[in-house]
């Protein structure tokens, strides 16, 4: 095999040419291999296979310095460099990250995992360089999807000051994890289409050329203009107008003619964009015929393309999916907007029932947040789908055109706690702080999946800003029983007993049920409250059940800081309760990849480490 | 007088054309007048008299919607609202607000105060007419400075999917609050200065089509191309591209021209951009020659433009500037970011002797704040300075692209706390909570000016983020002999007694000097903390002082949620302390426009609402 002759980064630029086609055959197997096992992002990895391999012909590591847009493209980039063996624990507890890591190798240059920072963070690099005198190379390798997030075109619009070599690969595969929407995407797409524009350019320089007089005149004339005849036929005008110089666009399969446009783009002074169109799951055909289900995958049968597990229970997205479904039938103000996330927040559905009333904007959240409250400015009901580490992007946009206002806009937050295997980037773990710390916004979480219901149609007749937090994957359906109606900062009561009282919020009521459980069987009364509004709190109840108990616990999937405990412990002061209490909650730290259990345990919230907690807080207290 | 003919909206319409210009005069008059007084935004305002008039002569209110992006170039069109009177009170405690205001008056649309809004807004008012079937217009008006903003672009690139009319004014005076930068604002230079391009395009399209065989063919293959001749001619391309229509330019001080290109721009279906040519400061010649201290006035003397008061002591803005200045020198490696702010931040200095270490990437902190953590990873040490509200912008950033990798980027963040005349929007009340919610993250205050200069210089050797925050206004010049040596989460003691102790964050030092002698005065004995780093608690020190006193307070000009007073409290529970404490904090509300020490009274953050509260507090304590 090819591939055993990677050992460590440049080696690729010790294969013979003629082989390469081959290592890149290779590279697909080994990862189709690899993500069918152990799950991953297939369908942008096997889009760059010939990509990556030509900029790691191209340029040096790690002096030369790579940043991978999002990132979760950058498995060939891993793959060649030295990390071969780490695909066997491949977003693992303690293995290796699906995402670029400095702390894994010194070829990546810089940590991503959000949308549209590459750029940025390219040209801080390259600013760096310029500044120190370095000749490296600085390459941001980014998708047509994350241009349209704004970060992007903040950078651009900064790159055409750099006065030194800087080079912005565009990853263009005509797709965000869904497809593409806007003008910007329209404007790809007829560079991609423009047929024999290059034939037309030869021709019509040729034309003008040959004719007397006037003919020379008037190419004088439009080269006079600022707007010179470049324009006319160069595709990427709309980059060169930002001052950046555009070559392409290549085809990005082929490897010959990307290293020679790199040649020839280390040849410019100042920012070049190097456009190259990609096929998303490129040589497999399940990934390409269903690339929004390749996105991000769980582990999968080669030969069909089908998951290995079947999902037997609903998980909150689907719960989230069906209720607005039903409401977009009942409530004709209700309309719902996503960045970029059809599919991953469930909204499909309701896209289809309801085109006109279901707006993607593209990985575009300050916007999405800013254009619901235009809608609910004008009497709408949006609905705004989004994951929980995505909305950070859109905090100033919460707090100072929804909430200033007191705009009735619904954020269903999914993805918030912890995530899982793409780690630190994407856990959800801020958002009850962030959120809480708003005026005017009321913040739910629910405890199973009927109350995600329950939640969502209190919410629409709601008004002003509010949102319901809920984790990934499978929906609780205990405590099925526990149904009672949502009233604005009520508690519900669970189980009603003495001594120890569990407050817990969202997902932890699940955990609370097990905790209660085994602190039963060591004969402790236990109260179990569903803290289902983190704001506003409900008082009264917080009153009541610290006058009744020993031992207050609040519960909850997010960090301390500004989190559900330090609220209730703020109203315990305030009414200066004597009850003890003690707050879990996520450190006040990052959270790495793995499996979400695993996770709980490290973090100490899961019901054993809760447990343990409790009983030598009780001990103590009692003795 | 003409303006006394304007009672209401909509009145200007019956206003004789011929004596529109005579009103214009008089509106800026009035303006000057008014601002002289009382200060406000004067440059900016001057800028677009012509304009509101235009489009208050085009459209109709409040059917028509018209937002204002930024909002501080509002005023013509609340004088035209029938808001003159509000003019005496503008900007002061129970006044006029210097934005615009939906609460103010049904003409104001959307409200807005931070840049790069109006768009997004706009569109979600548009899309929801659209789905109501209504015919109202709706216009937003952005400046060219506010187009560097990153979520402008995500909605222009939203904006073609619109299939009814929307009006997008682009009011270019190419300025930010200072000059503008980047290649954006070079394309719009490029349509500004291009010389008889209108000739130029009359011109060629005669030449082509007498041209016989090859011309006219010429002309058909460039037509069929979908990049078709009109790229060639038409100045904004760019937008033409995203899939707007692009009219202009204008000249934004003639309103014949400028209500015959609204009339124009009614007829387009879809999303329609006006470009409006302006100059800031129009009519009024030091606002003309100083745009940057005219942006946002104190009270001046009109004839000279000057300030009517001198400021005698320095502000924390200026003690900042000195220390980069310093630094820049004695420290090769620091380097200072800022977003279209090098005036109001205090970073001109800096720049004018370190330009290549000085980079102003226009209204744009997300990229600001990536484009730093690129720096820091290349090794250099970055100084962001920006104003508390404007850094919510980049709550992402900060937590993805900084704190993840632990880069040491320092962040001056200036108008933390309670701004004044500007209001809800600019209040910086919440950066405590924000930045002590992300991991790795360190948050000082100073307490004086001395205490500034010695914690940028501590957070320049400290290898990792971190952060101080500093209000608006004059510098603490008192407690000038507690200088201890900055440490690591270690705070300072200034007054060692019993009983009560403060403990103090930044700004509220100074309050608590004057409550402190208040209580002594009472006969209470009094500790004082210095809290220098809320994040991390100096828990040493926090253990001792709850030990020895009756009554811990906390003091912090920021929301109670999340903030200093609820980490102190968090502690206090985990080392199960029963000593009472009191958090005096900011109410969970957004706050008002007025004189900052009125806005502390109203939110009980002044010495003598916290004596009060300290008093009722220590009695029912020791009673």
């Amino acid at each position: 095999m090819i591939l055993d002759k990677i050992q460590k980064e440049n080696d690729i630029q010790n294969i013979e040419k003629e082989d390469l086609p081959q290592l890149a055959g290779e590279i697909r197997e080994f990862l189709i291999q690899k993500i069918s096992e152990n799950g991953g992002h297939l369908g942008s990895n096997l889009g760059v296979v010939e990509l990556t391999m030509a900029l790691h012909l191209s340029f040096h590591l790690p002096e030369d310095k790579m940043i991978w847009d999002v990132g979760h493209q950058s498995y060939t980039h891993k793959l060649l460099t030295g990390r071969r063996d780490g695909f066997d624990t491949l977003r693992k507890y303690g293995g290796m990250s699906g995402f670029p890591k400095r702390k894994e190798s010194p070829c990546d240059a810089f940590d991503t995992g959000h949308s549209s920072t590459s750029i940025s963070a390219g040209l801080g690099l390259a600013m760096a360089s310029q500044l120190k005198g370095e000749d490296n190379y600085v390459i941001s390798v980014i998708g047509d999807g994350s241009l349209t997030g704004g970060m992007a075109w903040e950078a651009l619009n900064n790159a055409s000051r750099l006065k030194r070599n800087y080079i912005i690969v565009l990853n263009d595969n005509n797709m965000s994890i869904a497809e593409n929407v806007g003008g910007f995407s329209e404007y790809l797409n007829q560079i991609r289409t423009k047929e024999g524009y290059q034939n037309l350019k030869a021709g019509v320089e040729n034309t003008l050329s040959r004719l007397p007089g006037r003919g020379e005149q008037l190419i004088r004339g439009i080269r006079k203009t600022k707007n010179s005849i470049k324009q006319f036929f160069v595709p990427g005008m709309l980059f060169e107008e930002m001052g950046l110089t555009y070559l392409g666009p290549y085809d990005g399969h082929n490897i010959d003619q990307l290293t020679r446009a790199f040649r020839e783009a280390k040849q410019v002074n100042g920012a070049v964009l190097v456009h190259v169109c990609t096929q998303k799951g490129q040589g497999y055909e399940p990934a390409m015929r269903h690339p929004a289900r390749f996105h991000g995958a769980e582990p999968f049968v080669i030969e069909t393309g089908l998951p290995k597990k079947k999902r037997v229970k609903a998980n909150y997205t689907d719960i989230f999916s069906t209720v607005m479904r039903k409401m977009g039938d009942r409530e004709p103000n209700v309309v719902a907007v996503t960045a970029a996330m059809p599919d991953g927040t469930g909204l499909k559905r309701f896209r289809n029932m309801f085109p006109d009333r279901f707006f993607d904007v593209g990985i575009a959240e300050q916007h999405a947040v800013t254009f619901a409250a235009g809608l609910a400015a004008a009497g709408l009901k949006p609905v705004v789908a989004v994951y929980s580490s995505f909305l950070q992007r859109a905090y100033d946009q919460v707090i100072h055109d929804v909430c200033i206002q007191n705009l009735p806009v619904i954020f269903a937050i999914d993805r918030a706690g912890l995530v899982g295997s793409d780690g630190e980037t994407h856990q959800g773990i801020f958002d009850l702080s962030y959120m809480s710390s708003i005026p005017n916004m009321c913040v739910m979480a629910p405890k199973n999946k009927w109350e995600l219901s329950d939640m969502m149609k209190f919410a629409v007749h709601y008004d002003g800003p509010i949102s319901l937090r809920y984790p990934r994957g499978e929906a609780y359906d205990g405590l099925a029983r526990f149904r009672t109606p949502i009233e604005y900062g009520k508690w519900e009561t669970i189980y009603d007993e003495n001594e120890i009282a569990l407050l817990a919020v969202g997902s932890m009521v699940k955990t609370a049920v097990e905790v209660r459980d085994r602190l039963r069987e060591m004969g402790y009364g236990c109260t179990l409250v569903n803290a289902r509004f983190v704001k506003p709190l409900d008082q009264e109840m917080l009153r009541t059940v610290q006058s009744e108990h020993n031992l207050l616990v609040t519960m909850e999937e997010n960090v301390k800081a500004g989190g559900f405990g330090e609220a209730v412990l703020e109203y315990l002061n305030e009414i200066k309760s004597k009850t003890r209490m003690i707050s879990i909650a996520l450190p006040d730290d990052y959270v790495e990849h793995g499996n979400v259990d695993l996770l709980k345990q490290e973090c100490g919230i899961d019901a054993e480490s809760i447990v343990k907690k409790i009983v030598i807080e009780y001990i103590g207290l009692t003795k």
